[in-house]
Protein backbone atom coordinates (compact mmCIF):
# COMPACT_ATOMS: atom_id res chain seq x y z
CA UNK A 1 0.00 0.00 0.00
CA UNK A 2 1.12 3.70 -0.34
CA UNK A 3 0.32 7.17 1.30
CA UNK A 4 0.43 9.78 -0.16
CA UNK A 5 1.25 12.57 2.58
CA UNK A 6 3.75 14.48 5.24
CA UNK A 7 5.43 13.52 7.70
CA UNK A 8 4.90 15.70 10.95
CA UNK A 9 1.45 17.26 9.66
CA UNK A 10 -1.48 16.93 12.27
CA UNK A 11 -4.13 14.87 9.45
CA UNK A 12 -0.80 12.43 8.42
CA UNK A 13 0.21 12.07 12.04
CA UNK A 14 -3.14 10.85 12.69
CA UNK A 15 -2.76 8.00 10.04
CA UNK A 16 0.79 7.64 11.38
CA UNK A 17 -0.41 7.23 14.86
CA UNK A 18 -3.21 4.65 13.33
CA UNK A 19 -0.22 2.19 11.58
CA UNK A 20 1.65 2.34 14.40
CA UNK A 21 -0.96 0.79 16.70
CA UNK A 22 -1.94 -1.51 13.88
CA UNK A 23 1.79 -2.50 13.27
CA UNK A 24 1.42 -2.75 9.67
CA UNK A 25 4.11 0.78 9.37
CA UNK A 26 6.34 -1.71 7.30
CA UNK A 27 3.41 -2.51 4.87
CA UNK A 28 3.47 0.89 3.43
CA UNK A 29 5.10 3.09 0.95
CA UNK A 30 5.07 7.22 1.71
CA UNK A 31 5.21 9.31 -1.01
CA UNK A 32 5.69 13.05 0.16
CA UNK A 33 3.42 15.74 -0.81
CA UNK A 34 4.65 19.20 -0.47
CA UNK A 35 1.83 21.07 0.81
CA UNK A 36 3.58 24.43 1.11
CA UNK A 37 3.92 24.68 -2.89
CA UNK A 38 0.05 23.48 -2.46
CA UNK A 39 1.27 20.09 -4.57
CA UNK A 40 -2.14 18.98 -3.19
CA UNK A 41 -4.42 21.47 -5.09
CA UNK A 42 -2.82 20.85 -8.43
CA UNK A 43 -4.64 18.50 -11.31
CA UNK A 44 -2.49 15.68 -10.60
CA UNK A 45 -3.21 15.11 -7.01
CA UNK A 46 -7.00 16.62 -7.12
CA UNK A 47 -7.29 13.39 -9.72
CA UNK A 48 -6.45 10.74 -6.61
CA UNK A 49 -7.89 13.00 -4.10
CA UNK A 50 -10.81 15.95 -5.64
CA UNK A 51 -11.06 17.31 -2.18
CA UNK A 52 -7.32 18.10 -2.06
CA UNK A 53 -6.13 16.73 1.52
CA UNK A 54 -3.69 14.65 2.74
CA UNK A 55 -3.33 11.86 3.78
CA UNK A 56 -4.40 9.79 0.77
CA UNK A 57 -4.35 5.55 1.03
CA UNK A 58 -3.70 3.41 -2.55
CA UNK A 59 -4.48 -0.04 -1.72
CA UNK A 60 -2.58 -2.39 -3.97
CA UNK A 61 -5.66 -2.71 -6.17
CA UNK A 62 -5.01 0.70 -7.28
CA UNK A 63 -8.18 1.98 -5.37
CA UNK A 64 -7.57 5.61 -3.63
CA UNK A 65 -9.20 5.96 0.14
CA UNK A 66 -8.83 9.47 1.54
CA UNK A 67 -10.82 11.37 4.75
CA UNK A 68 -8.78 10.34 7.79
CA UNK A 69 -12.00 8.54 9.02
CA UNK A 70 -12.25 5.73 5.99
CA UNK A 71 -8.36 5.12 6.01
CA UNK A 72 -8.64 4.24 9.83
CA UNK A 73 -11.96 2.00 8.72
CA UNK A 74 -9.81 0.35 6.64
CA UNK A 75 -6.42 0.24 8.36
CA UNK A 76 -8.15 -1.27 11.50
CA UNK A 77 -10.85 -3.88 10.10
CA UNK A 78 -7.67 -5.04 7.90
CA UNK A 79 -7.03 -7.81 10.37
CA UNK A 80 -10.20 -8.84 12.21
CA UNK A 81 -10.09 -6.78 15.41
CA UNK A 82 -11.12 -3.38 14.80
CA UNK A 83 -9.87 -2.11 18.26
CA UNK A 84 -10.20 1.66 17.49
CA UNK A 85 -12.74 2.24 15.46
CA UNK A 86 -15.47 -0.22 17.85
CA UNK A 87 -16.94 -3.61 17.58
CA UNK A 88 -20.11 -3.77 19.14
CA UNK A 89 -23.11 -1.03 17.38
CA UNK A 90 -22.51 0.70 20.47
CA UNK A 91 -19.05 0.87 20.53
CA UNK A 92 -18.69 1.90 17.09
CA UNK A 93 -21.22 4.71 17.51
CA UNK A 94 -19.71 6.61 20.14
CA UNK A 95 -16.30 6.54 18.20
CA UNK A 96 -17.72 8.07 15.40
CA UNK A 97 -19.90 10.50 17.25
CA UNK A 98 -16.72 11.63 18.95
CA UNK A 99 -14.66 11.53 15.90
CA UNK A 100 -16.74 13.49 14.11
CA UNK A 101 -16.66 15.92 17.24
CA UNK A 102 -13.00 15.75 17.64
CA UNK A 103 -13.09 17.06 14.06
CA UNK A 104 -15.62 19.96 13.74
CA UNK A 105 -14.75 21.17 17.13
CA UNK A 106 -11.30 20.74 17.30
CA UNK A 107 -8.74 19.73 14.21
CA UNK A 108 -11.07 21.51 11.48
CA UNK A 109 -11.49 24.53 13.83
CA UNK A 110 -7.92 24.87 14.25
CA UNK A 111 -7.54 24.92 10.60
CA UNK A 112 -10.03 27.26 9.54
CA UNK A 113 -8.05 29.67 11.69
CA UNK A 114 -4.61 28.90 10.51
CA UNK A 115 -5.71 28.49 7.18
CA UNK A 116 -7.63 31.74 7.31
CA UNK A 117 -6.79 34.43 9.83
CA UNK A 118 -2.88 33.53 9.87
CA UNK A 119 0.15 33.07 7.14
CA UNK A 120 -0.44 29.38 7.02
CA UNK A 121 1.72 27.72 5.29
CA UNK A 122 2.75 30.44 2.95
CA UNK A 123 1.91 32.48 0.38
CA UNK A 124 1.57 29.39 -2.37
CA UNK A 125 -1.22 27.47 -0.53
CA UNK A 126 -2.81 30.52 1.09
CA UNK A 127 -4.07 31.50 -2.87
CA UNK A 128 -6.06 28.31 -2.27
CA UNK A 129 -7.06 28.21 1.24
CA UNK A 130 -7.76 31.85 1.80
CA UNK A 131 -8.79 33.74 -1.77
CA UNK A 132 -9.67 37.46 -0.49
CA UNK A 133 -12.83 38.15 1.15
CA UNK A 134 -13.38 40.69 3.97
CA UNK A 135 -14.87 38.33 6.50
CA UNK A 136 -12.07 35.66 6.22
CA UNK A 137 -10.07 37.41 8.92
CA UNK A 138 -13.23 37.23 11.59
CA UNK A 139 -14.44 33.89 10.22
CA UNK A 140 -10.95 32.02 11.14
CA UNK A 141 -11.12 33.87 14.55
CA UNK A 142 -14.24 32.61 15.41
CA UNK A 143 -12.76 29.56 14.01
CA UNK A 144 -10.71 29.75 16.71
CA UNK A 145 -13.06 30.50 19.49
CA UNK A 146 -14.60 27.51 18.57
CA UNK A 147 -11.38 25.10 19.08
CA UNK A 148 -11.08 26.91 22.17
CA UNK A 149 -14.89 25.98 23.35
CA UNK A 150 -13.75 22.32 21.70
CA UNK A 151 -10.97 21.94 24.03
CA UNK A 152 -13.47 23.12 27.34
CA UNK A 153 -15.50 20.12 25.91
CA UNK A 154 -13.28 17.71 26.18
CA UNK A 155 -11.92 18.48 28.89
CA UNK A 156 -15.60 17.88 30.42
CA UNK A 157 -15.65 15.15 28.71
CA UNK A 158 -12.02 13.43 30.24
CA UNK A 159 -13.22 14.57 33.90
CA UNK A 160 -16.08 12.05 33.66
CA UNK A 161 -14.11 9.12 31.54
CA UNK A 162 -10.55 7.68 30.85
CA UNK A 163 -11.00 8.33 26.86
CA UNK A 164 -12.78 10.16 24.05
CA UNK A 165 -14.93 7.77 23.41
CA UNK A 166 -15.04 5.84 27.06
CA UNK A 167 -13.38 3.06 28.47
CA UNK A 168 -10.68 2.26 25.53
CA UNK A 169 -8.21 4.30 23.55
CA UNK A 170 -9.51 5.19 19.77
CA UNK A 171 -9.69 7.02 16.61
CA UNK A 172 -11.20 9.55 18.49
CA UNK A 173 -8.62 9.98 20.85
CA UNK A 174 -5.67 10.40 18.20
CA UNK A 175 -8.13 13.03 16.43
CA UNK A 176 -7.84 14.92 20.03
CA UNK A 177 -4.19 14.54 20.39
CA UNK A 178 -3.71 15.51 16.78
CA UNK A 179 -6.14 18.48 17.32
CA UNK A 180 -3.80 19.49 20.34
CA UNK A 181 -0.45 19.36 18.53
CA UNK A 182 -2.37 21.31 15.53
CA UNK A 183 -3.37 23.93 17.60
CA UNK A 184 0.11 24.39 19.46
CA UNK A 185 1.21 24.94 15.96
CA UNK A 186 -1.04 27.66 15.49
CA UNK A 187 -0.61 29.28 18.86
CA UNK A 188 -4.08 28.58 20.09
CA UNK A 189 -3.47 27.46 23.76
CA UNK A 190 -5.34 24.98 26.15
CA UNK A 191 -6.86 26.67 28.95
CA UNK A 192 -4.77 25.97 32.07
CA UNK A 193 -7.81 25.43 34.00
CA UNK A 194 -8.72 22.24 31.52
CA UNK A 195 -7.05 19.76 33.90
CA UNK A 196 -8.48 16.64 32.68
CA UNK A 197 -7.44 17.60 28.96
CA UNK A 198 -3.63 18.42 29.97
CA UNK A 199 -3.73 14.76 31.97
CA UNK A 200 -5.03 12.88 29.29
CA UNK A 201 -2.53 14.73 26.82
CA UNK A 202 0.56 13.70 28.89
CA UNK A 203 -1.05 9.76 29.13
CA UNK A 204 -1.03 9.75 25.42
CA UNK A 205 2.11 11.79 24.51
CA UNK A 206 3.82 8.42 26.27
CA UNK A 207 1.85 5.96 24.10
CA UNK A 208 3.95 3.76 22.24
CA UNK A 209 2.22 4.56 18.30
CA UNK A 210 2.65 8.50 19.64
CA UNK A 211 5.94 8.36 20.49
CA UNK A 212 6.38 6.80 17.51
CA UNK A 213 4.21 6.85 14.78
CA UNK A 214 4.97 5.36 11.43
CA UNK B 1 -34.96 3.41 21.34
CA UNK B 2 -36.13 7.63 21.27
CA UNK B 3 -35.01 9.69 18.23
CA UNK B 4 -35.10 13.69 19.18
CA UNK B 5 -35.93 15.02 16.01
CA UNK B 6 -38.26 16.72 13.98
CA UNK B 7 -40.18 15.44 11.05
CA UNK B 8 -39.02 16.28 6.86
CA UNK B 9 -35.90 17.84 8.06
CA UNK B 10 -32.60 17.21 5.76
CA UNK B 11 -30.67 15.36 8.73
CA UNK B 12 -33.74 13.59 10.35
CA UNK B 13 -35.22 12.32 7.01
CA UNK B 14 -31.49 10.56 6.33
CA UNK B 15 -32.04 8.60 9.82
CA UNK B 16 -35.45 8.04 9.34
CA UNK B 17 -34.30 6.17 5.39
CA UNK B 18 -31.82 4.56 7.53
CA UNK B 19 -34.87 3.27 9.41
CA UNK B 20 -36.90 2.04 6.77
CA UNK B 21 -33.31 0.23 5.06
CA UNK B 22 -33.31 -1.53 8.41
CA UNK B 23 -36.79 -2.17 9.50
CA UNK B 24 -36.50 -0.80 12.75
CA UNK B 25 -39.31 1.76 12.52
CA UNK B 26 -41.36 0.31 14.91
CA UNK B 27 -38.74 0.14 17.77
CA UNK B 28 -38.43 3.94 17.63
CA UNK B 29 -40.40 6.73 19.62
CA UNK B 30 -39.79 10.21 18.48
CA UNK B 31 -39.63 13.19 20.15
CA UNK B 32 -40.51 16.10 18.11
CA UNK B 33 -37.07 18.99 18.41
CA UNK B 34 -39.13 22.60 17.94
CA UNK B 35 -35.95 23.44 15.17
CA UNK B 36 -37.73 27.05 14.45
CA UNK B 37 -38.19 28.02 18.21
CA UNK B 38 -34.40 27.00 18.53
CA UNK B 39 -35.31 24.39 20.83
CA UNK B 40 -32.34 22.65 19.94
CA UNK B 41 -29.36 25.61 21.10
CA UNK B 42 -31.05 25.43 24.59
CA UNK B 43 -29.49 24.27 27.88
CA UNK B 44 -31.89 21.47 28.24
CA UNK B 45 -31.22 19.92 24.64
CA UNK B 46 -27.49 20.94 24.93
CA UNK B 47 -27.26 18.15 27.69
CA UNK B 48 -28.30 15.79 25.47
CA UNK B 49 -26.37 16.61 22.24
CA UNK B 50 -23.14 19.25 22.91
CA UNK B 51 -23.34 20.52 19.06
CA UNK B 52 -26.86 21.61 19.07
CA UNK B 53 -28.36 19.44 16.25
CA UNK B 54 -30.70 16.90 15.44
CA UNK B 55 -31.16 13.53 15.24
CA UNK B 56 -30.08 12.51 18.37
CA UNK B 57 -30.52 8.88 19.22
CA UNK B 58 -31.07 7.67 22.64
CA UNK B 59 -30.49 4.07 23.50
CA UNK B 60 -32.71 1.60 25.52
CA UNK B 61 -29.70 2.45 28.42
CA UNK B 62 -29.85 5.65 28.01
CA UNK B 63 -27.06 6.38 25.66
CA UNK B 64 -27.31 9.45 23.69
CA UNK B 65 -26.13 9.72 20.19
CA UNK B 66 -25.94 12.23 18.06
CA UNK B 67 -24.24 12.35 14.31
CA UNK B 68 -25.65 11.04 11.25
CA UNK B 69 -22.69 8.52 10.99
CA UNK B 70 -22.33 7.30 14.59
CA UNK B 71 -26.36 7.05 14.27
CA UNK B 72 -26.28 5.06 11.24
CA UNK B 73 -23.40 3.02 12.35
CA UNK B 74 -25.16 1.59 15.15
CA UNK B 75 -28.32 0.74 13.41
CA UNK B 76 -27.13 -0.62 11.04
CA UNK B 77 -24.31 -3.26 12.64
CA UNK B 78 -27.29 -4.09 15.12
CA UNK B 79 -28.76 -6.87 13.40
CA UNK B 80 -25.30 -8.22 11.99
CA UNK B 81 -25.61 -7.40 8.36
CA UNK B 82 -24.21 -3.71 7.63
CA UNK B 83 -25.50 -3.11 4.56
CA UNK B 84 -25.31 0.92 4.61
CA UNK B 85 -21.93 1.19 5.79
CA UNK B 86 -19.99 -1.46 4.21
CA UNK B 87 -18.83 -5.03 5.01
CA UNK B 88 -15.44 -5.23 4.12
CA UNK B 89 -12.62 -3.34 5.12
CA UNK B 90 -12.80 -1.77 1.90
CA UNK B 91 -16.87 -1.39 1.49
CA UNK B 92 -16.37 0.46 4.88
CA UNK B 93 -13.49 3.00 3.53
CA UNK B 94 -15.47 3.45 0.25
CA UNK B 95 -18.66 4.60 2.17
CA UNK B 96 -17.34 6.35 5.01
CA UNK B 97 -15.14 8.92 2.76
CA UNK B 98 -18.24 9.15 -0.10
CA UNK B 99 -20.29 9.80 3.60
CA UNK B 100 -17.65 13.06 4.55
CA UNK B 101 -17.73 14.37 0.90
CA UNK B 102 -21.22 14.08 0.72
CA UNK B 103 -21.44 15.78 4.09
CA UNK B 104 -18.44 18.35 3.31
CA UNK B 105 -19.49 18.94 -0.20
CA UNK B 106 -23.03 19.20 -0.47
CA UNK B 107 -25.43 19.01 2.72
CA UNK B 108 -23.12 20.70 5.20
CA UNK B 109 -22.68 23.13 2.26
CA UNK B 110 -26.13 23.96 1.52
CA UNK B 111 -26.95 24.52 5.17
CA UNK B 112 -24.19 26.88 5.57
CA UNK B 113 -25.78 28.70 2.48
CA UNK B 114 -29.21 28.17 4.14
CA UNK B 115 -28.52 29.15 7.42
CA UNK B 116 -25.77 32.34 6.66
CA UNK B 117 -26.82 34.06 3.39
CA UNK B 118 -30.61 33.48 3.51
CA UNK B 119 -33.27 34.42 6.71
CA UNK B 120 -33.09 29.95 7.64
CA UNK B 121 -35.54 28.76 9.33
CA UNK B 122 -36.26 32.64 11.07
CA UNK B 123 -35.00 34.61 13.63
CA UNK B 124 -35.18 32.52 16.76
CA UNK B 125 -32.68 30.39 15.26
CA UNK B 126 -30.96 32.56 12.96
CA UNK B 127 -29.38 34.32 16.68
CA UNK B 128 -27.74 31.20 17.35
CA UNK B 129 -27.18 30.56 13.55
CA UNK B 130 -25.46 33.76 12.31
CA UNK B 131 -24.23 36.15 14.62
CA UNK B 132 -23.75 39.92 13.14
CA UNK B 133 -20.36 39.78 11.14
CA UNK B 134 -19.61 41.51 7.78
CA UNK B 135 -18.27 38.29 5.89
CA UNK B 136 -21.77 35.86 6.68
CA UNK B 137 -23.52 36.47 3.88
CA UNK B 138 -20.38 36.03 1.63
CA UNK B 139 -19.47 33.26 3.50
CA UNK B 140 -23.09 31.29 3.06
CA UNK B 141 -22.70 32.38 -0.76
CA UNK B 142 -19.04 30.82 -0.99
CA UNK B 143 -20.67 27.81 0.20
CA UNK B 144 -23.77 27.86 -2.13
CA UNK B 145 -21.20 27.50 -4.47
CA UNK B 146 -19.05 25.11 -2.87
CA UNK B 147 -22.34 22.72 -3.03
CA UNK B 148 -22.97 23.56 -6.82
CA UNK B 149 -19.60 22.30 -7.25
CA UNK B 150 -20.08 19.24 -4.79
CA UNK B 151 -23.65 18.61 -7.29
CA UNK B 152 -20.57 18.69 -10.00
CA UNK B 153 -18.53 16.28 -8.32
CA UNK B 154 -21.04 13.48 -7.44
CA UNK B 155 -22.83 14.00 -10.90
CA UNK B 156 -18.66 12.17 -12.38
CA UNK B 157 -18.87 9.54 -9.50
CA UNK B 158 -22.30 8.65 -11.10
CA UNK B 159 -21.50 8.76 -14.16
CA UNK B 160 -18.95 5.87 -13.86
CA UNK B 161 -20.63 3.89 -11.09
CA UNK B 162 -24.25 3.19 -9.81
CA UNK B 163 -24.48 4.75 -6.53
CA UNK B 164 -22.36 7.51 -4.21
CA UNK B 165 -19.61 4.67 -3.12
CA UNK B 166 -19.97 2.04 -5.88
CA UNK B 167 -21.99 -0.38 -6.44
CA UNK B 168 -24.53 -1.17 -4.10
CA UNK B 169 -26.89 1.57 -2.21
CA UNK B 170 -25.54 3.39 0.90
CA UNK B 171 -25.56 5.66 3.39
CA UNK B 172 -23.73 8.23 1.07
CA UNK B 173 -26.20 7.86 -0.86
CA UNK B 174 -28.77 8.72 1.63
CA UNK B 175 -26.86 11.59 2.71
CA UNK B 176 -26.38 13.08 -1.72
CA UNK B 177 -30.20 12.47 -1.69
CA UNK B 178 -30.85 14.87 1.66
CA UNK B 179 -28.32 16.93 0.46
CA UNK B 180 -30.38 17.13 -3.00
CA UNK B 181 -33.60 17.66 -1.09
CA UNK B 182 -32.22 20.66 1.23
CA UNK B 183 -30.65 21.83 -1.60
CA UNK B 184 -33.82 22.40 -3.68
CA UNK B 185 -35.86 23.84 -0.29
CA UNK B 186 -32.75 26.45 -0.27
CA UNK B 187 -33.23 27.30 -3.87
CA UNK B 188 -30.35 25.84 -4.81
CA UNK B 189 -30.70 24.19 -8.73
CA UNK B 190 -28.72 21.44 -9.78
CA UNK B 191 -26.97 22.11 -12.72
CA UNK B 192 -28.80 20.69 -16.11
CA UNK B 193 -26.26 18.79 -17.18
CA UNK B 194 -25.52 16.70 -14.08
CA UNK B 195 -27.88 14.41 -16.19
CA UNK B 196 -25.96 11.12 -14.06
CA UNK B 197 -26.73 12.70 -10.81
CA UNK B 198 -30.48 13.58 -11.94
CA UNK B 199 -30.88 10.61 -13.22
CA UNK B 200 -29.78 8.75 -9.85
CA UNK B 201 -32.11 10.97 -7.97
CA UNK B 202 -34.93 9.81 -9.66
CA UNK B 203 -33.97 5.77 -8.73
CA UNK B 204 -33.58 6.97 -5.15
CA UNK B 205 -36.46 8.71 -5.48
CA UNK B 206 -38.52 5.80 -6.02
CA UNK B 207 -36.66 3.77 -2.84
CA UNK B 208 -39.03 2.15 -0.91
CA UNK B 209 -37.05 3.38 2.57
CA UNK B 210 -37.09 7.12 0.46
CA UNK B 211 -40.95 7.07 -0.51
CA UNK B 212 -41.74 5.77 3.17
CA UNK B 213 -39.35 7.00 5.76
CA UNK B 214 -39.89 6.42 8.96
Amino acid sequence: MKIFDIPGFPNPLRIRIVLAEKNLASQIEFIKVDLPAAEHKQAAFLAINPTGTVPVLQLDDGTYISECTAITEYLDNLDGNPVLTGKSPKEKALVHMMQKRAESELIDAVGIYFHHATPGLGPALQAYKSPDWEGRREWGERSRDKAVAGMRYFDKVLTAQPYVAGESFSMADITVWAGLVFAGFANIRVPEECTALLNWRQTIDERSSVKNPA
